[in-house]
């Protein structure tokens, strides 16, 4: 059972709704009230001990800003802002005060600088620590940055310089060690993207290989990429196209945008353009690039 | 490190603001997003094989089902309607393809059941499988039923009669056991409640005597218990006074307040009264009834 086929199967017994502009699939739901000027965008992140973090090699208070990172970098993708969070929390039986308070500390940093409110949660005790994270944020109506726009002709971008997490779980130490245990969500840039008429966006969180794969696929379009994907200074080029964790953003433009070098004091390269195709196809420089990310029910694939 | 005083140090760092009415302790946190009619009802629960459930005892269907119930409960205790659902679901290395089917086949006939959609959720592999589901759901600006609300003088009720899950669980057989694996959040009722003027709503999840003494608490108030305790059909006192997962509703009402015998078929039941006092304190038939229910983080106290 691989990730792709058990969300198929999912989607497929699902039930529409008039509120539901965005379901099961994108990186974030996309729920429209009755009489709401904003849409709310929903989405919910695991961390868990032994599979996304380590006990002896993540200290408490770099898990607390990631289980958040993780939620506020969904939103980041859709061009929303973060409101409300819920923090789902099972304690593993090591767990001690102080590591949770440190976890807090981790958490409530990242909070404070992004505006999220943590307003409740549920507490469980576990055989290994797990989180849970829901970021609820809005974005204004119709506007949310969703996977499936991307058209033949469009540009496509990254966000920083890609490897950087998994170079830094590989070397624990430096500067890409400092960007594996805190990755910063790009919230100010999925902003702008959504202002700019980004037609596609999501975030890096499974390895661009992957994650193009899928915005490609939702899209129904391929891709050519050019030799000029910016890797995380020491990161080699595997580590750039699949190694996951970066939480940078890949977004489409149509051609012709002026997308400026930098936002914010971080870079935007392009990387490629969309092409007509069989959807999800990918070349690189002319050769196949195959989808080698992170797949959450086999892993490495 | 108990439930409670966790709850408290997590609440004490949090940060408040406009739109958040309702934050951390009550059954769903209320947001309030800019220019909406209504308020939205956020709630999260863990379900966790080995803690709230048992690979061997609880068949797939009845993990789906419930799983879903418990955040679905959260929302009838607000008086809210439920809309739009996510879960996180880290499958255990034993879970087969098949065992999944019959997860969703339960989980969505609850889904459909009640009106609530699918809309997204993450996917993991771990060690034991765990569920979060979290619920969004609805309510008139301002009318969600709180636990805080409760006044000296109130009436207090049950819904339904109590210890039936704890009893099925025991004796695996008969109505008590169908009433176990198949709870049935009272959306219904809820929303009456809230139309006829309930002060104080919360489900019944951890046990009577535990919710009990957290609603008093929230609201300020201690409580005068009479020997009328709705006890299910072959359940013992003890398991209708500490016995969890009933998810029938505890709910207080102004003095003379009309309440029917029966909604939809549900017994509605008045078992004692609001007093002053300090905070917590319920007396049963004038003797003190401790709080013995389940602390999720210490297990049964």
């Amino acid at each position: 059972m691989d990730e792709g086929s058990l969300i198929a199967r999912i989607r497929k017994g699902g039930r529409s709704s008039r509120e539901v502009i965005v379901g099961i699939g994108d990186d974030c739901a996309v729920y429209r009230p009755a009489g709401c000027k904003e849409d709310l965008l929903l989405t919910t992140d695991w961390l868990i001990e032994g599979v996304h973090f380590l006990r002896e090699t993540h200290p408490a208070s770099a898990v607390g800003w990631k289980a958040l990172a993780r939620g506020l970098s969904d939103i980041a993708a859709m061009g929303g802002r973060p409101r409300v969070c819920l923090l789902s929390l099972a304690l593993g039986p090591w767990t001690s005060e102080a590591w949770v308070r440190s976890f807090f500390r981790g958490f409530r940093r990242l909070a404070q600088a992004t505006g999220v409110v943590l307003a409740g949660g549920d507490l469980a005790r576990a055989d290994r620590l797990a989180c849970d994270i829901v970021v609820v944020g809005t974005a204004p109506r119709g506007q949310a940055l969703l996977r499936s726009g991307a058209r033949p002709g469009d540009e496509i971008y990254v966000s920083g310089r890609l490897g950087g997490s998994a170079l830094g779980l590989a070397t624990r130490r430096g500067a890409s060690w400092r960007r594996h245990l805190r990755p910063e969500p790009r919230l100010a840039l999925g902003a702008y993207l959504r202002r700019l008429g980004a037609t596609a966006a999501m975030d890096l969180s499974d390895g661009l290989s992957l994650d193009l794969y899928r915005l490609c696929v939702a899209s129904g379009v391929a891709a050519e990429l050019e030799d000029t994907i910016p890797v995380f200074r020491g990161a080699t080029l595997d580590q750039a196209l699949h190694g996951g964790e970066d939480y940078e953003l890949l977004f489409t433009v149509p051609e012709g945008t002026r997308v400026p070098k930098r936002h914010r004091g971080v870079e935007l390269t392009r990387i490629g353009r969309i092409v007509k195709g069989r959807a999800g196809r990918i070349l690189l420089a002319g050769e196949r690039l195959r989808p080698l990310g992170w797949d959450h029910l086999r892993g490495r694939s």
